[in-house]
């Protein structure tokens, strides 16, 4: 059955966008490891970093219709966050959605498929992760869904989940646990700004750390 | 039996350079999604667009002597489009051939194998799209043929056929249908130009499109 | 048994700087085409050139323990080599690691295995060549080695061999042969800035090489 | 967190074994296209059929730890499903553990990493669906948890969903649908057998079908 | 267009036959090592050896309906070859369309794309040549073209070629070429019946093709 | 330089011969998870297992000619392990050079590249680990090295060393620890054949390992 839930809970606005300032390392730490996408999930340009709720769409292999039903379902804020129900690797997003979808006040594209118009799409400004580039068409004739769980280059996203994305790829943070895991995540970052002083000074890992008898009791010899 | 055959029929300069401009989405669009070579093909540094002649090198694995012959062939405005006669990922070409080519009038490369000297083919302006970047050298033992029709990156390419190609990847018109296509996808364009305004202004792509009452027929559902 | 083995023999710094300005194919070249990594290892950024004395280090799969044990082998002019027990994706390497490294001199860091924090890397110039980018945390729990002969993309490298990376990818030389190679790479440069001065100039790599007689007599038709 | 949940909602044992002798190809289809994991998943001997109640377990990178722990969570009838907290192809699994579980009436492993002892698991008639066969060890150092949902290859399995597994791939049927979706997946076969006399007996499909109208309003044209 | 080219230029049948009865390494060397598909097509059981006239099949990515109008134009003797217009890994293909295909007196598929049915079509004895086996459904909505020239995984075929298919791959013999292949192929096999017993009777290649002198003038050193 | 090295160590004849009745698996564990090939090494048809001395043969890319002065420095017992100096999908090696190696006493063949004849080789009961069935033929124009260190399928393979595969894959013995690995391989097996009583008997790996206590130290829960 197709269909689209036109009501999902978001994260406060807050919250999200300071996840998306702490970036996805951090993120992915703060919040035990779990939510990466797949390492296949590239930016089609260096430097984007975004925090914002997905609105999800499942489209079918090779079909891009829910993509045009998901734009109105985007608030300000948001991210689309596109699964396909079988692998694969066409063309399904350009410049065009793109500017439907920048008029809405939407923070970029997750696709796990394909995306053209890069060059277009890095001068609007406007980032993508996907799995590969490519030029490959899509037709409009099979239904999907909006806002329903979708499982994305390996990681579930529930609507409404916060998507994290930069250089290092994607994480997601289901909306309940957001608040929490920002505090985990600034906690870390708060710790590092201290480990990354000492360490530029000179100081080693090895004693911050105080990893010297340990590694001698697991048995490492120095010769 | 290895040939150079010297004498292609090319599409006019002016078609080639207003296909280029086009760029490969629109002009694939436009020769209903024909021609796209695979979505491995990518160009070594973003941002270049071309459209040219394609001077075609079929060459052995791991030997670049075909692509010294080729270099002869080429015109202004052309490009050279190598296939290798088995899968290869050596790297077939660098900076010296480029600077020939270069030389030549030589708009690019395109080639179903390595690249080598990223670095200085950057600085230089010429632009190459590979499967893969590899050091790899090559040998100069066995002949191929230059001009002959060649299926590179799964796309058939006829000797003198317009190689339009940016950072979406490669696409190839045939020379014959060169001017045919560029009109077609100078209509897309025109097309795209009215409803980039529109959906920059707001409105929804179901609305422009008149989608809402096929996607009910269908049987979508709003929930 | 896991050791870190503290003295290494390193090729003069003179020779490993001057390696490097040499590059990655070119020196590949110069030592009969050895030595180079597998071509999936890709530089983070674009444009880096280094050359610098090979820190080796031995990781068990999503394990960066050792890691943190080498940093303190590293001296000014070195670089990190990371090779894996077993294949692996994570993400072994961060900006907390780099910032340590770089207060020691450290020139870079060539990984067979991920690496994040790539836009802080970047922002650092903090070069990497690795197998991929992944945000994926590891672990400290198990123990590997320091300047043991590990085996890294394909290519089997010494502690304190030079180490030749830049946009071609990584290529190594043994430390007691680098003054050699530097000298025939060097001859190797000098030798091309006649060729590339007259194939600029038009001429042909067919008449410069004198390749025309060969190719007939190896049957090449011109039709 | 790490936790063992050791109550799952299994579907009737006589369903399980239905859907299982439906085979994955009709059992997709019977549920519309859904729940079948990605293509990489391959049997380690070809003949291999089974449905079987899903015992999920989620492990970290290299780690097999977990699986100790799920054997004992096992009941006659069910299959493991292992996960991985990130991609790893180490060899998780062998003939000792086969031999565990085999012992406590489990039908196979479907497995998102690597596997070895392939041999041994042939000869025992112990079918394994994995990514990968590879001798690399593991570690029992870090917890995982089971019987909570997990993404394998692609696909979303709660504990408890049947598993139906063959030489076409694996696919997953939600415990609550079982009953409908067998009902759906039986008819199918009913259908198809009349179906297949029809063809082998030399009617074709385009007249069975009837679709000889439909593709000339489509616009095919016979030349 | 979509057109279905009723009439196409066979081999004769005996010369089909016996090149497929030469193999595909025989084959491939006997025309100069072209016509081979990517080595990534394979058979999905072991030890099936066919010649057959193609009826070349090119189909949209996710959609198998021409492949339905193709086997009305298949008569005895032919193989199904079914490219797609843009990369795609469903499974087009099942036991169904095998049965009607057989009755018709087809040899096989080569399909650049996935397969499913793999056990039944194994029993039936219809062999097929794959990217991938992928039990993922395809619609009917999109028209493709039947019998004209195709690329596929790499090789061109156009209709009424000669395939030849085993276990080392697939290989084309264009249909005008078929007599004069084939008597180089049988000239191949005469010859190496004679080397072969000489092989086996422990003579060595170094001395029966006559390499020691020339190794020697290339510079070997035995040691 | 191109060298041909005659006089190799090899492992004492019985201490081979058990190695391979160990199998993979468990030589890799007894060596301490040292000496495994990649994963993507496959033999050519399921349940050879073999212990040999490796004959090692580097070769140029898409060149056989070394295989062929490789096969004269072959003995009864041996196994040729051939390596390319650049990556190679090319089939180097085929049923005429197996018959010459089987005359001469080879046990198999591992290659870090292409194989074909594969129907031939598993009717002669030839055994081969590859990277890939393909084809493709090979020329013999350029020199390689028989007997020096290579490194093959990111293993460092020296002349001599003792090659244990199977299903499972290829794993390297240094000649002079073989002694020593067999001892601790043969240990391993002993312990298994009790462990796999118990385990078959239906006594948990939980407790058998005991297990329990360290997993509730480390926080499983049950619910």
């Amino acid at each position: 059955m197709s269909v689209v839930i036109q009501k999902i809970n978001r994260a406060k606005p807050e919250v999200v966008n300071e996840l998306g300032a702490c970036g996805v390392a951090t993120v992915h730490e703060a919040q035990e490891r779990k939510g990466l996408m797949a390492p296949y999930m590239s930016p089609i340009y260096a430097g984007a970093r975004v925090g914002a709720s997905a609105v999800t769409v499942l489209v079918p292999p090779g079909d891009n219709w829910m993509i045009h039903v998901a734009v109105e379902q985007v608030t300000p804020g948001d991210i689309l966050v596109v699964a396909t129900t079988s692998p694969s690797d066409a063309g399904y997003f350009g410049e065009l959605l793109a500017c439907s979808l920048q008029a809405r006040g939407c923070r970029g594209l997750v696709i796990d498929a394909g995306v053209r118009d890069v060059r277009e799409l890095t001068e609007m400004g406007f980032p993508v992760w996907s799995k590969v580039v490519h030029a490959q068409g899509t037709v409009k004739k099979t239904l999907g869904s909006v806002n329903v769980p979708v499982v994305c280059a390996d990681a579930l996203v529930q609507p409404g989940d916060v998507i994290v994305a930069d250089d290092d790829g994607v994480c997601v943070v289901s909306s309940e646990d957001a608040g929490n895991i920002l505090q985990k995540a600034q906690a870390r970052i708060a710790s590092e700004d201290e480990k990354r002083r000492r360490l530029a000074a000179g100081e080693l890992g090895l004693d911050m750390y105080e990893m010297r008898e340990r590694l001698e009791q697991c048995g490492l010899k120095y010769v």
